[in-house]
């Protein structure tokens, strides 16, 4: 009954190679938790393909490449005829990145959202980077991405008791005159006052094993909470009181 | 009963004065159309004060001593005993930018969505920037901001029949691998393939005049469609094919 979950920021850094920056933490999770197959939640993917099923088709070929070069077997929930089944006995989910909100959609439609997030409290990894990350919290209110679709509701897994903010990023560029995400970080704060945000950058990730969580990768967390400054934990920062 | 629109990307372009940029655009609107008054609508504005309220005061202190430059008085609606009839009476309506999420949310609370939207078809001159240009689309879908509150709909008041993506940006920041705008519009005509988009950029505005649509300001405007490439519109072209 044991949490284990593995919350990256995003799946690639500019100019490298696909899930580059994080395989050695996913090949560790994997390893650890004896995982030989695992489940992929494609429907963040939109635009991989001319339409949505091909989308989903070039979405798990991409990672399944990834994830065989790890010794490990990955089929989309896409193709499977009982979706609910599978999650229901998979050994892992990874939930993909892309558009957080098409992502959403899908898993309430489906009634995934539920049925993974009672597999992910009851001890089975759950892994997933950006929206993946997204859904892992409570809602998807600090989620980047663009509306392109309505969900039914905002509310999300609740994996951890607090939000995150994937591909943190802590400027705009140069001559931009729009909001930067810290001043959006804040607009949330101020309509959700209990509410804390970890600003994950990109190359970093959350480890969580049962009571203990840990901040992994190149960059600090920035973690935001109503009416206080903006705190900054270096890397490898064990950040387990943010679970409580 | 002559539509009279003043869409405006952007309050501000980056190190420059509040509403600087647009501001010899909004004194010609106001004045080809006799505005003395202007209703102003502040629901965008969450982060300006200690709270929503004085948030909302504070925004209505800034933008008011902008227009009060030009010989024109500037209420804030949340400041009205009857926000619907100070709406329906209103010379002109003026819809800051901020959080889209909240505007929308607040806009539909209160009725002003219907009432505004109504004015407007009728002829009332409507002027916005950021937030306030997304609200006058069909939906909110193309806003760039984070979703920090859930509305009861993403519908908007369709004043015109695309879509509007405020604060175009053409790149990402410097080493960053998220997604680029176009990236996201992308996704949205994917799920939306019938819309179109027009990426707004920065210093750049949409004036609409019944069945006219000029582009205004320092910028091309990309547009979208689904299944094309995306087109470039040169400084000042007539849009109003765009209306159809």
């Amino acid at each position: 009954m044991t949490k284990k979950l593995l919350l990256i920021s995003n799946s690639t850094n500019a100019g490298e190679a696909y899930l580059g920056w994080p395989q050695s933490f996913i090949k560790a999770f994997l390893e650890k938790h004896s995982v030989t197959e695992v489940l992929f939640i494609p429907y963040a993917g939109v635009s991989l393909g001319a339409d949505l099923q091909s989308s989903y088709d070039n979405y798990e070929a991409r990672v399944a490449g990834v994830f065989s070069a790890l010794g490990v077997t990955l089929t989309s929930v896409h193709r499977c005829k009982e979706p609910l089944k599978a999650a229901m006995k998979a050994q892992c989910i990874a939930v993909g990145g892309g558009n957080t909100w098409h992502l959403v959609n899908e898993l309430h439609r489906t009634g995934l959202m539920s049925v993974i997030r009672e597999r992910a409290v009851s001890g089975m990894p759950y892994m997933g980077w950006s929206a993946g990350s997204n859904v892992a919290c409570p809602t998807l209110m600090t989620t980047n991405d663009m509306p392109i679709i309505q969900p039914p509701s905002f509310n999300c897994m609740g994996l951890i008791p607090f939000q995150i903010n994937p591909h943190y990023l802590d400027k705009n560029p140069e001559g931009h005159g729009g909001e930067t995400r810290e001043d959006r970080i804040r607009e949330f704060l101020v309509i959700n006052p209990g509410m804390k945000v970890a600003g994950l950058r990109e190359a970093c990730l959350l480890e969580v094993e049962g009571d203990t969580m840990l901040l992994k990768g190149a960059h600090q967390l920035r973690l935001f909470e109503a009416g206080k400054e903006p705190v900054e934990y270096p890397e490898n920062s064990d950040l387990s009181q943010l679970l409580k």
